[in-house]
Protein backbone atom coordinates (compact mmCIF):
# COMPACT_ATOMS: atom_id res chain seq x y z
CA UNK A 1 0.00 0.00 0.00
CA UNK A 2 0.90 3.38 -0.95
CA UNK A 3 0.68 5.58 1.87
CA UNK A 4 0.77 8.69 -0.43
CA UNK A 5 -1.80 7.48 -3.08
CA UNK A 6 -4.29 10.06 -1.54
CA UNK A 7 -2.23 13.23 -2.77
CA UNK A 8 -2.82 11.92 -6.61
CA UNK A 9 -6.50 12.52 -5.42
CA UNK A 10 -5.53 16.38 -4.21
CA UNK A 11 -5.27 19.39 -6.35
CA UNK A 12 -3.72 22.60 -5.39
CA UNK A 13 -5.92 25.26 -7.15
CA UNK A 14 -4.15 28.80 -7.14
CA UNK A 15 -7.21 31.68 -7.58
CA UNK A 16 -5.92 34.66 -10.11
CA UNK A 17 -2.43 34.23 -8.99
CA UNK A 18 -1.30 37.98 -10.12
CA UNK A 19 2.67 36.72 -10.36
CA UNK A 20 3.79 34.34 -12.56
CA UNK A 21 6.92 33.33 -10.09
CA UNK A 22 4.53 32.43 -7.23
CA UNK A 23 3.19 30.06 -9.90
CA UNK A 24 6.46 28.63 -10.52
CA UNK A 25 7.39 28.72 -6.48
CA UNK A 26 4.15 27.10 -5.89
CA UNK A 27 4.62 23.85 -8.09
CA UNK A 28 8.02 23.45 -7.07
CA UNK A 29 6.27 23.61 -3.10
CA UNK A 30 3.84 21.04 -4.24
CA UNK A 31 6.22 18.78 -5.80
CA UNK A 32 8.81 18.78 -2.96
CA UNK A 33 5.58 17.11 -1.17
CA UNK A 34 4.67 14.45 -3.49
CA UNK A 35 1.54 16.77 -4.86
CA UNK A 36 1.40 16.39 -8.72
CA UNK A 37 -1.65 18.22 -9.28
CA UNK A 38 -2.00 22.23 -10.30
CA UNK A 39 -5.13 24.28 -11.23
CA UNK A 40 -4.90 27.89 -12.08
CA UNK A 41 -8.19 30.14 -12.29
CA UNK A 42 -7.23 33.16 -14.69
CA UNK A 43 -3.87 33.43 -14.09
CA UNK A 44 -2.39 36.96 -14.96
CA UNK A 45 0.56 35.78 -16.93
CA UNK A 46 0.82 32.15 -17.50
CA UNK A 47 2.73 30.20 -19.14
CA UNK A 48 5.60 32.65 -18.34
CA UNK A 49 9.43 32.78 -18.26
CA UNK A 50 9.29 33.67 -14.39
CA UNK A 51 7.27 30.79 -13.06
CA UNK A 52 9.48 28.21 -15.58
CA UNK A 53 12.59 29.50 -13.45
CA UNK A 54 11.23 29.49 -10.00
CA UNK A 55 9.90 26.33 -10.51
CA UNK A 56 13.38 25.08 -10.79
CA UNK A 57 12.76 20.92 -11.04
CA UNK A 58 9.22 21.25 -10.82
CA UNK A 59 8.84 22.07 -14.52
CA UNK A 60 6.29 19.12 -14.90
CA UNK A 61 3.99 20.75 -12.85
CA UNK A 62 3.86 23.29 -14.77
CA UNK A 63 3.36 21.84 -17.61
CA UNK A 64 0.47 19.85 -16.87
CA UNK A 65 -1.13 22.53 -15.15
CA UNK A 66 -4.34 23.52 -16.27
CA UNK A 67 -6.01 26.93 -16.64
CA UNK A 68 -10.00 27.50 -16.07
CA UNK A 69 -11.87 30.40 -16.36
CA UNK A 70 -14.08 30.19 -13.39
CA UNK A 71 -13.30 28.59 -9.63
CA UNK A 72 -16.18 25.74 -10.30
CA UNK A 73 -14.52 24.39 -13.60
CA UNK A 74 -11.42 23.86 -11.28
CA UNK A 75 -13.18 21.90 -8.65
CA UNK A 76 -15.52 19.87 -11.06
CA UNK A 77 -15.70 16.40 -9.42
CA UNK A 78 -14.11 17.09 -6.12
CA UNK A 79 -16.32 16.14 -2.97
CA UNK A 80 -14.40 18.47 -0.22
CA UNK A 81 -13.03 21.57 -1.03
CA UNK A 82 -10.83 23.74 1.64
CA UNK A 83 -9.73 27.21 1.15
CA UNK A 84 -7.00 29.32 2.78
CA UNK A 85 -7.83 32.32 3.86
CA UNK A 86 -5.92 34.97 6.94
CA UNK A 87 -8.58 37.01 7.09
CA UNK A 88 -12.05 36.86 9.33
CA UNK A 89 -15.14 37.40 7.07
CA UNK A 90 -19.28 36.77 8.30
CA UNK A 91 -20.45 33.95 7.08
CA UNK A 92 -17.63 31.71 6.86
CA UNK A 93 -17.82 27.80 6.42
CA UNK A 94 -16.71 26.05 9.17
CA UNK A 95 -13.11 26.85 10.21
CA UNK A 96 -10.17 24.44 10.78
CA UNK A 97 -6.59 24.99 11.12
CA UNK A 98 -4.08 23.62 8.78
CA UNK A 99 -3.16 20.20 10.30
CA UNK A 100 -6.43 19.65 11.15
CA UNK A 101 -7.87 20.21 7.81
CA UNK A 102 -4.65 18.51 6.17
CA UNK A 103 -6.04 15.24 8.57
CA UNK A 104 -9.47 15.35 7.03
CA UNK A 105 -8.42 15.55 3.66
CA UNK A 106 -6.05 13.18 3.47
CA UNK A 107 -8.67 10.56 4.85
CA UNK A 108 -11.14 11.67 2.32
CA UNK A 109 -8.95 11.13 -0.83
CA UNK A 110 -8.48 7.81 0.12
CA UNK A 111 -11.59 7.56 -2.02
CA UNK A 112 -12.58 10.74 -2.91
CA UNK A 113 -11.64 14.07 -4.71
CA UNK A 114 -10.49 17.27 -2.40
CA UNK A 115 -9.03 20.77 -3.72
CA UNK A 116 -7.29 22.98 -1.39
CA UNK A 117 -7.99 26.65 -2.98
CA UNK A 118 -5.23 29.48 -2.26
CA UNK A 119 -6.83 33.40 -3.19
CA UNK A 120 -4.52 36.18 -4.94
CA UNK A 121 -1.59 37.44 -3.49
CA UNK A 122 -2.69 40.78 -2.07
CA UNK A 123 -6.44 40.48 -0.98
CA UNK A 124 -7.05 36.75 -0.73
CA UNK A 125 -9.75 34.24 -1.32
CA UNK A 126 -13.43 36.36 -2.26
CA UNK A 127 -16.37 36.05 0.00
CA UNK A 128 -17.70 33.95 -3.50
CA UNK A 129 -14.38 31.69 -3.76
CA UNK A 130 -15.36 30.91 0.15
CA UNK A 131 -18.78 30.20 -0.24
CA UNK A 132 -17.49 27.22 -2.65
CA UNK A 133 -15.46 25.77 0.29
CA UNK A 134 -16.31 23.52 2.82
CA UNK A 135 -13.73 24.38 4.91
CA UNK A 136 -12.17 27.64 5.83
CA UNK A 137 -8.30 26.94 6.84
CA UNK A 138 -6.08 29.05 8.71
CA UNK A 139 -2.17 28.66 8.90
CA UNK A 140 -1.77 30.05 12.57
CA UNK A 141 0.74 33.14 12.00
CA UNK A 142 1.87 36.17 13.93
CA UNK A 143 -1.20 38.15 14.60
CA UNK A 144 0.93 41.38 13.91
CA UNK A 145 2.31 40.20 10.42
CA UNK A 146 0.35 36.84 9.10
CA UNK A 147 1.07 37.60 5.68
CA UNK A 148 2.36 34.47 3.90
CA UNK A 149 3.73 34.90 0.59
CA UNK A 150 1.81 32.65 -1.71
CA UNK A 151 4.10 29.88 -2.64
CA UNK A 152 4.96 29.56 1.22
CA UNK A 153 1.58 29.29 2.27
CA UNK A 154 1.22 26.47 -0.57
CA UNK A 155 4.32 25.07 1.01
CA UNK A 156 3.14 24.60 5.08
CA UNK A 157 -0.32 23.14 3.69
CA UNK A 158 1.36 20.25 1.09
CA UNK A 159 3.88 19.98 4.24
CA UNK A 160 1.08 19.48 6.40
CA UNK A 161 -0.78 16.78 3.69
CA UNK A 162 2.19 14.99 3.62
CA UNK A 163 2.74 14.93 7.38
CA UNK A 164 -1.09 13.59 7.24
CA UNK A 165 -0.31 10.46 4.87
CA UNK A 166 2.57 9.87 6.84
CA UNK A 167 0.69 9.79 9.55
CA UNK A 168 -2.54 8.17 7.97
CA UNK A 169 -0.34 5.06 7.05
CA UNK A 170 0.57 4.46 10.58
CA UNK A 171 -3.11 4.09 11.27
CA UNK A 172 -5.34 2.05 9.34
CA UNK A 173 -7.14 3.97 6.75
CA UNK A 174 -10.87 4.98 8.12
CA UNK A 175 -13.78 3.10 6.38
CA UNK A 176 -14.84 3.37 3.69
CA UNK A 177 -18.65 4.74 3.16
CA UNK A 178 -21.02 3.13 0.54
CA UNK A 179 -22.70 6.52 -0.07
CA UNK A 180 -22.04 8.75 -2.97
CA UNK A 181 -21.57 12.15 -2.33
CA UNK A 182 -22.89 14.89 -4.27
CA UNK A 183 -20.16 16.42 -6.53
CA UNK A 184 -19.36 20.00 -6.92
CA UNK A 185 -21.40 20.44 -10.06
CA UNK A 186 -24.97 19.15 -8.81
CA UNK A 187 -24.32 21.27 -5.50
CA UNK A 188 -24.33 24.24 -7.90
CA UNK A 189 -27.10 23.05 -9.74
CA UNK A 190 -29.45 22.51 -6.43
CA UNK A 191 -28.10 25.92 -5.53
CA UNK A 192 -29.65 27.22 -9.11
CA UNK A 193 -32.75 25.46 -8.58
CA UNK A 194 -33.36 26.40 -5.33
CA UNK A 195 -33.02 30.33 -6.06
CA UNK A 196 -34.85 30.43 -8.78
CA UNK A 197 -37.83 28.51 -6.76
CA UNK A 198 -37.51 31.06 -4.14
CA UNK A 199 -37.61 33.90 -6.53
CA UNK A 200 -40.91 31.96 -8.11
CA UNK A 201 -42.44 31.75 -4.60
CA UNK A 202 -41.72 35.53 -3.93
CA UNK A 203 -39.06 34.48 -0.89
CA UNK A 204 -36.38 35.99 -2.91
CA UNK A 205 -36.84 39.67 -3.93
CA UNK A 206 -34.57 40.13 -7.40
CA UNK A 207 -33.86 43.64 -5.81
CA UNK A 208 -32.43 43.18 -2.94
CA UNK A 209 -31.12 39.41 -3.19
CA UNK A 210 -29.06 39.98 0.28
CA UNK A 211 -27.18 37.08 0.93
CA UNK A 212 -29.47 34.10 0.79
CA UNK A 213 -28.07 32.34 -1.50
CA UNK A 214 -24.65 32.95 -0.40
CA UNK A 215 -26.06 31.46 2.78
CA UNK A 216 -28.03 28.60 1.83
CA UNK A 217 -24.57 27.46 -0.26
CA UNK A 218 -22.66 27.65 2.77
CA UNK A 219 -25.25 25.57 4.85
CA UNK A 220 -24.97 22.98 1.91
CA UNK A 221 -21.40 22.79 2.39
CA UNK A 222 -21.30 22.16 6.42
CA UNK A 223 -24.38 19.24 5.09
CA UNK A 224 -21.96 18.02 2.39
CA UNK A 225 -25.30 16.00 0.90
CA UNK A 226 -24.78 12.52 -0.64
CA UNK A 227 -26.08 12.84 -4.11
CA UNK A 228 -29.56 10.84 -3.60
CA UNK A 229 -30.29 13.74 -1.07
CA UNK A 230 -29.69 16.56 -3.79
CA UNK A 231 -31.86 14.45 -6.18
CA UNK A 232 -34.51 14.42 -3.32
CA UNK A 233 -34.74 17.95 -2.74
CA UNK A 234 -34.43 18.52 -7.00
CA UNK A 235 -37.81 16.70 -6.60
CA UNK A 236 -39.16 18.66 -4.25
CA UNK A 237 -38.13 21.76 -6.05
CA UNK A 238 -39.69 20.85 -9.13
CA UNK A 239 -42.91 19.94 -7.39
CA UNK A 240 -43.26 23.35 -5.79
CA UNK A 241 -43.64 24.83 -9.32
CA UNK A 242 -45.43 22.02 -10.74
CA UNK A 243 -47.60 21.16 -7.73
CA UNK A 244 -49.98 18.15 -8.64
CA UNK A 245 -52.93 19.29 -6.45
CA UNK A 246 -54.99 17.59 -8.54
CA UNK A 247 -53.17 14.21 -8.86
CA UNK B 1 1.75 34.16 30.48
CA UNK B 2 2.95 34.72 26.48
CA UNK B 3 3.17 31.16 25.24
CA UNK B 4 5.11 32.41 22.22
CA UNK B 5 8.02 33.53 24.49
CA UNK B 6 10.25 30.60 23.75
CA UNK B 7 10.19 32.48 19.85
CA UNK B 8 12.26 35.50 21.62
CA UNK B 9 14.97 32.88 22.49
CA UNK B 10 14.88 30.96 18.92
CA UNK B 11 17.53 32.48 16.87
CA UNK B 12 17.44 31.52 12.65
CA UNK B 13 21.17 31.03 11.37
CA UNK B 14 21.45 30.77 7.40
CA UNK B 15 25.02 29.90 6.13
CA UNK B 16 26.25 31.33 3.35
CA UNK B 17 23.36 32.00 1.39
CA UNK B 18 24.22 32.68 -2.17
CA UNK B 19 20.95 34.84 -2.93
CA UNK B 20 19.94 38.07 -1.46
CA UNK B 21 15.96 37.47 -2.12
CA UNK B 22 16.43 34.39 -0.27
CA UNK B 23 17.33 36.13 2.36
CA UNK B 24 14.57 38.42 2.16
CA UNK B 25 12.17 35.75 2.03
CA UNK B 26 13.31 33.97 4.68
CA UNK B 27 12.89 36.69 7.12
CA UNK B 28 9.10 37.33 5.70
CA UNK B 29 8.82 33.38 7.18
CA UNK B 30 10.08 33.74 10.08
CA UNK B 31 8.21 37.11 11.10
CA UNK B 32 4.92 35.67 10.02
CA UNK B 33 5.54 32.61 12.38
CA UNK B 34 6.62 35.51 15.00
CA UNK B 35 10.90 34.50 14.84
CA UNK B 36 12.57 37.37 15.44
CA UNK B 37 15.76 36.92 15.41
CA UNK B 38 17.90 36.05 11.99
CA UNK B 39 21.72 35.42 11.97
CA UNK B 40 24.03 35.47 8.93
CA UNK B 41 26.93 33.44 8.49
CA UNK B 42 28.93 34.76 5.61
CA UNK B 43 26.18 36.00 3.14
CA UNK B 44 27.56 36.70 -0.73
CA UNK B 45 25.76 40.07 -0.64
CA UNK B 46 24.03 41.58 2.22
CA UNK B 47 22.56 44.10 2.63
CA UNK B 48 21.13 44.24 -0.84
CA UNK B 49 17.82 46.11 -2.77
CA UNK B 50 16.61 41.93 -3.64
CA UNK B 51 16.36 40.88 0.42
CA UNK B 52 14.55 44.03 0.85
CA UNK B 53 12.00 43.50 -2.08
CA UNK B 54 11.25 39.96 -0.97
CA UNK B 55 11.03 40.59 2.81
CA UNK B 56 7.99 42.70 2.15
CA UNK B 57 7.13 43.54 5.71
CA UNK B 58 9.51 41.86 7.14
CA UNK B 59 12.39 44.91 6.52
CA UNK B 60 12.73 45.29 10.41
CA UNK B 61 13.98 41.74 10.57
CA UNK B 62 16.87 41.96 8.02
CA UNK B 63 17.62 45.08 10.24
CA UNK B 64 18.38 43.79 12.72
CA UNK B 65 20.04 40.82 11.51
CA UNK B 66 23.75 40.34 12.13
CA UNK B 67 26.28 39.14 10.14
CA UNK B 68 29.19 36.99 11.25
CA UNK B 69 32.34 35.36 9.96
CA UNK B 70 31.99 32.19 11.42
CA UNK B 71 29.59 29.66 12.36
CA UNK B 72 30.45 29.66 15.88
CA UNK B 73 30.30 33.38 16.37
CA UNK B 74 26.85 33.01 15.02
CA UNK B 75 26.06 30.40 17.54
CA UNK B 76 27.43 32.09 20.43
CA UNK B 77 25.56 31.42 24.08
CA UNK B 78 22.84 28.95 22.23
CA UNK B 79 22.79 25.61 24.60
CA UNK B 80 20.53 23.62 21.62
CA UNK B 81 21.74 23.55 17.67
CA UNK B 82 19.55 22.02 15.49
CA UNK B 83 21.10 21.84 11.51
CA UNK B 84 18.30 21.31 9.04
CA UNK B 85 19.32 19.12 5.77
CA UNK B 86 17.90 16.75 3.58
CA UNK B 87 21.10 14.51 2.51
CA UNK B 88 22.20 11.71 4.00
CA UNK B 89 25.67 11.60 5.81
CA UNK B 90 27.93 9.26 7.82
CA UNK B 91 28.74 10.73 11.06
CA UNK B 92 25.49 13.17 11.47
CA UNK B 93 24.08 14.19 14.55
CA UNK B 94 21.15 12.61 16.12
CA UNK B 95 18.31 12.75 13.52
CA UNK B 96 14.96 14.23 13.76
CA UNK B 97 11.88 15.16 11.86
CA UNK B 98 10.44 18.58 11.73
CA UNK B 99 7.79 18.46 14.22
CA UNK B 100 9.87 16.59 16.91
CA UNK B 101 12.57 19.01 16.62
CA UNK B 102 10.39 22.24 17.12
CA UNK B 103 8.87 20.51 19.97
CA UNK B 104 12.59 19.87 21.61
CA UNK B 105 13.42 23.36 20.47
CA UNK B 106 10.63 24.93 22.47
CA UNK B 107 10.51 23.25 25.61
CA UNK B 108 14.40 23.88 25.40
CA UNK B 109 13.46 27.76 24.74
CA UNK B 110 11.55 28.27 27.57
CA UNK B 111 14.97 28.65 29.56
CA UNK B 112 17.47 28.53 27.37
CA UNK B 113 18.89 29.53 23.60
CA UNK B 114 18.46 27.54 20.65
CA UNK B 115 19.23 27.94 17.41
CA UNK B 116 18.24 26.45 13.83
CA UNK B 117 20.57 26.19 11.11
CA UNK B 118 20.50 26.25 7.48
CA UNK B 119 23.28 25.54 5.06
CA UNK B 120 23.46 27.31 1.68
CA UNK B 121 20.83 27.21 -1.09
CA UNK B 122 22.57 24.30 -3.62
CA UNK B 123 24.95 22.42 -1.53
CA UNK B 124 23.03 22.32 2.08
CA UNK B 125 25.05 21.79 4.95
CA UNK B 126 28.72 21.10 5.52
CA UNK B 127 30.27 18.61 7.24
CA UNK B 128 32.05 20.90 9.55
CA UNK B 129 28.76 22.92 10.14
CA UNK B 130 26.85 19.61 10.68
CA UNK B 131 29.79 18.97 13.65
CA UNK B 132 28.14 22.01 15.74
CA UNK B 133 25.00 20.42 15.41
CA UNK B 134 22.86 18.29 18.17
CA UNK B 135 20.36 17.49 15.87
CA UNK B 136 20.04 16.74 11.95
CA UNK B 137 16.55 18.43 11.37
CA UNK B 138 14.51 16.72 8.36
CA UNK B 139 11.82 18.03 7.22
CA UNK B 140 9.62 15.26 5.21
CA UNK B 141 9.63 15.21 1.39
CA UNK B 142 9.33 13.22 -2.03
CA UNK B 143 12.43 11.60 -1.95
CA UNK B 144 12.11 11.73 -5.90
CA UNK B 145 12.34 15.87 -5.60
CA UNK B 146 12.99 16.90 -2.08
CA UNK B 147 14.79 20.27 -2.90
CA UNK B 148 13.11 22.50 -1.12
CA UNK B 149 13.65 26.02 -1.42
CA UNK B 150 15.31 27.72 1.13
CA UNK B 151 13.22 30.16 2.65
CA UNK B 152 10.00 27.75 1.73
CA UNK B 153 12.41 25.08 4.49
CA UNK B 154 12.37 28.55 7.11
CA UNK B 155 8.99 28.57 6.84
CA UNK B 156 8.08 25.03 7.34
CA UNK B 157 10.30 25.32 10.47
CA UNK B 158 9.37 28.33 11.25
CA UNK B 159 5.87 27.15 11.48
CA UNK B 160 6.29 24.02 13.30
CA UNK B 161 8.08 26.01 15.85
CA UNK B 162 4.37 28.11 16.28
CA UNK B 163 2.36 24.91 16.39
CA UNK B 164 5.12 23.58 19.14
CA UNK B 165 4.51 27.00 21.19
CA UNK B 166 0.75 26.83 20.61
CA UNK B 167 0.90 22.68 21.78
CA UNK B 168 2.88 23.31 24.97
CA UNK B 169 0.56 26.40 25.86
CA UNK B 170 -2.45 23.90 25.47
CA UNK B 171 -4.00 27.70 23.80
CA UNK B 172 -7.33 28.12 23.45
CA UNK B 173 -9.13 27.13 20.15
CA UNK B 174 -9.19 29.24 17.16
CA UNK B 175 -12.44 30.32 16.62
CA UNK B 176 -14.96 31.07 18.95
CA UNK B 177 -18.27 31.68 17.09
CA UNK B 178 -20.96 33.99 17.76
CA UNK B 179 -23.86 32.24 15.89
CA UNK B 180 -26.64 30.35 18.09
CA UNK B 181 -26.71 27.04 16.88
CA UNK B 182 -30.77 25.81 15.96
CA UNK B 183 -32.31 23.85 18.95
CA UNK B 184 -33.10 20.60 19.17
CA UNK B 185 -36.80 21.84 18.70
CA UNK B 186 -36.24 24.49 16.04
CA UNK B 187 -34.91 21.32 13.93
CA UNK B 188 -38.35 19.28 14.37
CA UNK B 189 -40.76 22.55 13.98
CA UNK B 190 -38.27 22.87 10.59
CA UNK B 191 -39.02 19.13 9.74
CA UNK B 192 -42.42 19.00 10.31
CA UNK B 193 -43.00 21.72 8.03
CA UNK B 194 -40.59 20.69 5.45
CA UNK B 195 -43.08 17.79 5.99
CA UNK B 196 -46.27 19.28 5.73
CA UNK B 197 -45.19 21.82 2.80
CA UNK B 198 -44.65 18.22 0.76
CA UNK B 199 -47.46 16.48 1.41
CA UNK B 200 -48.82 20.40 -0.02
CA UNK B 201 -47.21 20.07 -3.28
CA UNK B 202 -48.07 16.85 -3.79
CA UNK B 203 -44.11 15.22 -3.80
CA UNK B 204 -44.62 12.94 -0.58
CA UNK B 205 -47.40 10.99 -1.20
CA UNK B 206 -49.42 10.05 2.21
CA UNK B 207 -49.54 6.45 1.29
CA UNK B 208 -45.90 5.93 0.80
CA UNK B 209 -44.19 8.52 2.42
CA UNK B 210 -41.04 6.37 2.42
CA UNK B 211 -37.79 7.45 4.14
CA UNK B 212 -38.12 10.85 2.39
CA UNK B 213 -38.41 12.48 6.36
CA UNK B 214 -35.94 10.44 7.73
CA UNK B 215 -33.27 11.34 5.30
CA UNK B 216 -34.01 15.24 5.57
CA UNK B 217 -33.94 14.64 9.27
CA UNK B 218 -30.31 12.94 9.17
CA UNK B 219 -29.47 15.70 6.52
CA UNK B 220 -30.41 18.36 8.81
CA UNK B 221 -28.46 16.85 11.68
CA UNK B 222 -24.90 16.94 9.45
CA UNK B 223 -25.24 20.04 8.41
CA UNK B 224 -26.11 21.79 12.20
CA UNK B 225 -28.02 24.63 11.02
CA UNK B 226 -27.99 27.75 12.46
CA UNK B 227 -30.75 29.52 14.38
CA UNK B 228 -30.73 32.07 11.82
CA UNK B 229 -30.68 29.67 8.62
CA UNK B 230 -33.64 27.62 10.39
CA UNK B 231 -35.51 30.79 10.29
CA UNK B 232 -35.00 31.20 6.34
CA UNK B 233 -35.43 28.14 4.96
CA UNK B 234 -39.41 28.51 6.91
CA UNK B 235 -39.82 31.37 5.06
CA UNK B 236 -39.08 30.05 2.37
CA UNK B 237 -41.47 27.14 3.07
CA UNK B 238 -44.45 29.55 4.01
CA UNK B 239 -43.58 31.10 0.45
CA UNK B 240 -44.46 28.22 -1.24
CA UNK B 241 -47.49 27.60 0.68
CA UNK B 242 -48.81 31.32 0.29
CA UNK B 243 -46.99 32.44 -2.46
CA UNK B 244 -46.59 36.47 -3.20
CA UNK B 245 -47.10 36.17 -6.87
CA UNK B 246 -48.98 39.12 -7.21
CA UNK B 247 -47.32 41.17 -4.55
Amino acid sequence: VDEFAPLARIRAVLCEPSHPGNIGAAARALKTMGLVRLELVGPRAFPHPDADARASGAIDLLQSARCHESLDAALAGTTLVCGLSARRRDLTPEVSDARAAAHEMVAHAQTGEAAIVFGPERVGLSIEALSRCHRLVRIPANPAYPSLNLAASVQVMAYELRCACLEAGAAPPLQGSRVRPASHEEIELLVQHLEQTMRATGFLHPERPGRLVQRMRRLLARARPEAEEVAILRGFLRSVREPENGG
